[in-house]
């Protein structure tokens, strides 16, 4: 199967990362598409880099997901997801979504950490927006600016291990939730260090995405994801209109 | 004081539209700046729409938000909203969630009536982030495309009335609200007809914003509305970074 | 407009506050008639003392709502305002609903500092019936006394101050709601020191109202704010029966 | 133990008739001591009665509440009941609380039967306020005036036996609520009709007063429903204050 | 009237105690009949032995439910309650729910301590699922194991009434609730020594009993409730089957 | 990797179906290992029946769970959900909760098509455990009965597709959640006739555990999902203690 990997802001360095991340995980016959958008911020830290982004993912479903048997979009915000979904038909999985399921289902309670403070708002809306408001028990900022984690975050990860000891004490939750796409290299060391279920979406979004396809299902077009509606797009989105 | 109105869709039409509605419950002392992104779609019938029409709000409050004293988002969805609350120190005001903010007001339960059915399940949502969710006791499509409206809509307002009318018995509403920028001026005509309150979004957008300005209140810039952090901004959107 | 303005305590030097409060922010055209209960509680300050003063406020609208364009009940409970809503066509506005709302434009969570602790259970509440249960992030008492504040409450500043800051850091909110009609005069000072925006409620409420009826809305009619059936009223009350 | 059932309203019919269905179900030892307030409406049909009669219900807890072992409020409104917990000691039941959590007992779901349509409301609020969103599985309206039940109610048996069938099949519904302390004197007949359980709130209030005074338990004077703090009254009022 | 008292572990002594408990609060015509299974765990102390012990609530129901008036299950996890409410028309009343109702009259917040920190998720479900979520301020662990309390628990007194403390202030609460059946015999030194509402689930659930069996009132028969259907059970189950 | 499928039913040809659905939906490399308790009800129809079968579904994770390297409890009612989690490190999936979460991904509601009308408060209570009572908008029974069908349900796809079509109509939904273990086999059929997501919880708990185990995810033994408490177990019950 074709999975196309959307990296929501512009860094090269962490499409790679994330790509590298997804294929440590697929199985043999999925072959991983990394894309990013043509345009937009170099890293989502508020609502605004946000809404940039996510027209960025709407533009990369747009121009390659007609080849694609699913989509996973690595963004914790998961932006542009119900736009996904309109324009393919392939099951399109966010990564945040991902981990609070896989989560879910291992744990009674569950804490994200995350990057910048400021955005534990974001998740914040899609644990409440997606139904986890009783399984997630906390969100915790740790200040680190999501573009530090471009190296695999090697160096931030001493600070996320106490920022996760500290909610699951806290909390009193069973496993932690990596909130950010670029903490995914970091995942089996804090998994390691820490002793209990540590998820990263990217992961858990591209088993999830395989399982759907592997079952035949695909996003519904019945309702509110039928595909967009014909109408002119104006400016540089004139190419993105149905 | 300044008022920058943004249409998030590309119609010059219905921008001029809203602007009239707007203008016409102005206090004088108001000056409304009406805009419209320079790329987007015509109008905004789904998700992959309004993704990108997010997007287009967000830039044209950064290029016109600095001048303005409040910002009004004149598209039922709210598109955008947050960011544009990054964006600018000045009050931001989605008309969605003004029109759910005056018929909480005004009745103990109100029903939307509004254009496509399958953006019925954006409303959904944003009933939901709000808090609405036991004020709205019904979402209504009646199947309009948005264009239909741009010549004010006279042509669909006996089949606005009847959708409103079978809401009012169904849900046991007190007041209807218009689920669509476009409808605007319909309101005192449905208001009339109806005899129960009848919510423009875009008229109690800008009363709101009038007194919020009055207070001297501003979007708090504590926390996670903070101004966005510097980065680079790639592709077109280059000029939108901070 | 006529704005009629309840203070539903019986506190004469409490009411004039209030009214001096609302006079400083209201349009020009808009005259408030401030009015208080003939019996009840000298200030409100739990359960007990708030249910004799809902059936003041119910007397009040009774008596004088007949000439108002709108109606504002400036007890941070809100007290009698449903039945307010019955007993007049003008829009009725309670302060603490007027700040929640105000509040919500501006932050994606604020934090309300009241009073005496134990009223923080109304406040709940009322945040809860509202639906504002994700948008208050805390509400914290400070035991000054109600009538403490009478003159202003300039000696209690420092200690609202202090727990202020206490609520931004610890509910992390980007605005601070005043739990009591009593501290509308604070207001600035506190949005000064604190550099967050600071809610009155009775400033909110006044220009909510004359938003709405500048718009021409008037409390729905229909379904249960309908005008209260015809009964025999005994004792007391025998004027206010309908 | 000495009960005090506070009939809300100032109806003497409905006094009598409420006490003695509360008098069919007390245990020997306990002695029924029923009131009205001196003041207020001679029926309860929508928020604005429903204040007066809450202030009502202070005044006769304050002036009767000392010697009595519980209290019971006869209103399906429960108004007054937080006053009248600061107000005495002694436990208070209000009828709609104790209708809806005995229901809970019986069924996974029930549905209310009530009165006049636009109190429907009313009961909606409590039954979200105490946390039966999910039991309550309807509520519905008979336009019954409340005082067409002073005779027992036998005129009205038909119609109410019709509504609460037609609930029983479309909520899913296993009980029923009465919805209004006048039908107290139907329940059994509507039990025999139906074959589900019914549930008169006099009668279940009753009950669990008799069980907690059995156990020893009191109001909690820890906290927000601690005796209300002394002050002045005015008017009419005078008295009440403490 | 006849009472089943079911213990759903298999601790003789621990049936013993709670019979005791349930005989000193049950008036005179009341005859209490403790049982306990055939087979389970000595103590329930997770989801596991809840399991089991929720299968023994249903054989003893099978197995005496018939001549029993009312049935009381008595362990806070509230086992095999909606078991046992099929499998009998006696009203069923599981401790946990009766605490918590008990509680909700007395107190506008109620804080629950119970034994093992590994339970208190058992008790947030049930909190959730019977609505009790905003009256439940907080769950508490004491890592005493169930068996400790044995002897009627006087050994862990102290400790109880420590964490009692903690919560009523750190949780704004007005009552405690305990939150094991083994506590009940501490029931009136803990309510003593800290002078607000304790409840023991046992004491309210016999109350509880009392009152609906006075009242003539039944488990439903309708919908969900209704008798199990008849079907061949297996294996040492074989004569619980319908 | 071995996966342990539990029917939690005794009846030996809906063990075999199940099984062959997993089987026809399992990766190469995954062994299915279908297993039933020794002991309960045939099929699983309502509150008693599950009671006694989730015991049996611990018995045998306790007897077969440690060879396994991810469980799947394959009735609609997830029975013994949180027990299994308990009683094995390897990840526990229920067909309930996979289909709800496989369907969340694919369609922004989805309706439940089950079995007795009666078990539909089980599918309620589980819709709202787990957080989805945004996404699931209705539930519907067919009053089939269980081991109708045990041949695979050819005689009843009928009048289950007749109920889907009806709810995707009636609740807006875009995909529909089979509501019985006993249906997988009509998965294709359903699904090719609706022309809508069809999810069988079977399909989607074998793909989820497979992503899982994949993933080195395991049940976290941090907190309530610790290893059992060593202690006594009497009765049939002794081998099953800890």
């Amino acid at each position: 199967m074709n999975l196309l990997l959307i990296n929501p802001n512009t860094s090269e360095v962490m499409t790679a990362g994330i790509a590298a991340a997804a294929r440590a995980v697929a199985f043999p016959g999925t072959t991983v598409h990394a894309t990013q958008p043509t345009f937009g911020p170099r890293s989502i830290e508020g609502h605004y880099d946000e809404a940039i982004a996510a027209a960025g993912v709407a533009e990369q479903v747009r121009l390659h997901g007609a080849g694609a048997d699913a989509v996973v979009i690595a963004c914790f915000g998961d932006p542009g997801l119900d736009a996904a979904r309109e324009a393919t038909s392939a099951p399109v999985i966010g990564i945040a979504e991902a981990a609070f399921h896989a989560a879910s289902f291992l744990a009674t309670g569950f804490s994200v950490v995350t990057t910048m403070t400021r955005t534990c708002v974001i998740a914040e809306h899609l644990v409440h927006r997606y139904g986890f408001e009783r399984r997630c028990r906390g969100i915790h900022g740790t200040d680190i600016p999501v573009l530090a984690l471009e190296d695999g975050g090697a160096g931030c990860v001493d600070q996320i291990e106490a920022a996760a000891r500290e909610a699951l004490a806290r909390d009193r939750s069973g496993a932690i939730v990596l909130g950010c796409a670029g903490m995914a290299a970091l995942c089996a060391t804090l998994s390691a260090r820490l002793g209990v279920p540590v998820i990263d979406g990217v992961a858990a979004a591209v088993k999830f995405a395989e399982g759907l396809v592997a079952l035949g299902l695909r996003t519904s077009a019945h309702g509110d994801y039928a595909r967009p509606l014909p109408k002119v797009y104006d400016g540089w989105a004139a190419p993105l209109g149905w």
